[in-house]
């Protein structure tokens, strides 16, 4: 099975999720809109063309044979399955997909931090409402998300998010945890002895040998400034 | 088996997308925050507690015997096999959690219109940016999303979100149509003629016979200035 990936071509975002578990995995798969011609206008087409029965709503989204699948963590969900990346059983299935939906929340918020009156207007035309909104979000919503996930990670005896093995889950915290760095690198060098579960996992997620090598490859997009994660000092210094 | 909804007790929220498919199914459920003494702690300490495993990050949350599922769209996930309320094949249940998320993306956007800067603060002491955020989601968001569900069920033949049956979604979209009026009466008058069969569908679920009795009962709350969907005049009339 050759996975298609439909994602922007020029960010991490989002897609990132899905490329983590592609690439652990060691699946066959093509992300679209970067390494095919026309593949931005394929992807495009899929959310537009009135011939599309179940359109997706924006990217990522995923084509595994006659299946189109939207909505990052319903991708997961679907490739947890298939690729062995999460629990067979009911329950900790469930308990996957909940951590990835919490996941979620944690990333729109994290997102709106430089955003946060509308995805339409450039950064630099909400900047006093950025600021606000990012030492709220460092102040409060940081802490409260990330000792959430340390707790989480602790219960679960501390090595991987759920159960006794890897998931999407612990990918996904990786890029979470990676991603925060870039954006906020004084803020999480200020907490992260909070949080040692957290930070030892993000480094045995990226010495796993698939995950270093698609690292270091050219597969693996630099964080910029036209990401979910942006590298703003004065966001990362702001007060409330 | 006897359901236990945790969710606060004093407003609709996201707990009412879980409320509408157990009144629907006529499941055997119990509000726990709202009906029973002590309820509230009992909420409280499921997230809190260090005996709980897998807690959850916020309400709502649903018990089933041995199983606490957290995330409202996780929630239904789980409801819509157990309750006849989803499709059983792969792609269609697949289809319905992918549109669940994205309601669960416009409720979160929608809730943020009068919370752009902090949900720990006053709706008064953000009422600018408030302002701001609430006239780009009428002219941009509120069409596009609406815009996009309204495709959806036409290309699914106008009757039913998914397939050839009610599912959750369905009850989430009656939800999100009501909620929006009730927040945003003015931008929504104007613009209904643009989406007949979400308004369409909005009124055949108000008038399922279980529905119908329910909205008629003291177990829904009405719209409040607590909720996700609040009133706020000068927010309905704001403008770029």
């Amino acid at each position: 099975m050759r996975y298609e990936l439909y994602y922007w071509p020029g960010i991490q975002g989002r897609g990132e999720f899905v490329r983590l578990a592609l690439e652990e995995a060691g699946a066959d798969y093509v992300d679209v809109a970067r390494s095919r011609k026309g593949g931005m206008a394929a992807m495009l087409r899929l959310m537009e063309s009135r011939a599309v029965r179940q359109p997706p709503f924006a990217p990522p989204y995923l084509k595994a044979g006659k299946i189109t699948v939207g909505q990052t963590a319903n991708i997961l969900l679907f490739l947890g399955a298939r690729l062995a990346l999460a629990p067979r059983a009911e329950a900790g299935r469930l308990w996957a997909h909940q951590l990835q939906l919490t996941v979620a929340d944690f990333v729109g918020e994290t997102h709106d931090t430089h955003h946060p009156i509308a995805g339409s207007l450039y950064y630099e035309d909400q900047k006093p409402e950025a600021k606000r909104r990012a030492a709220l979000f460092i102040r409060e919503r940081l802490p409260k998300y990330l000792g959430y996930f340390e707790r989480a990670l602790a219960r679960s005896r501390g090595r991987w998010m759920v159960g006794g093995r890897l998931t999407y889950v612990d990918l996904s915290m990786f890029q979470v945890i990676a991603g925060l760095r870039y954006a906020l690198p004084r803020a999480m060098a200020r907490r992260a002895f909070r949080y040692p579960l957290l930070m030892a996992l993000h480094d045995r997620i990226a010495a796993r040998p698939r995950i270093a090598a698609y690292l270091a490859s050219d597969r693996r997009l630099p964080f910029n400034e036209m990401d979910v994660w942006r590298c703003y000092p004065e966001l990362d210094r702001s007060r409330p």
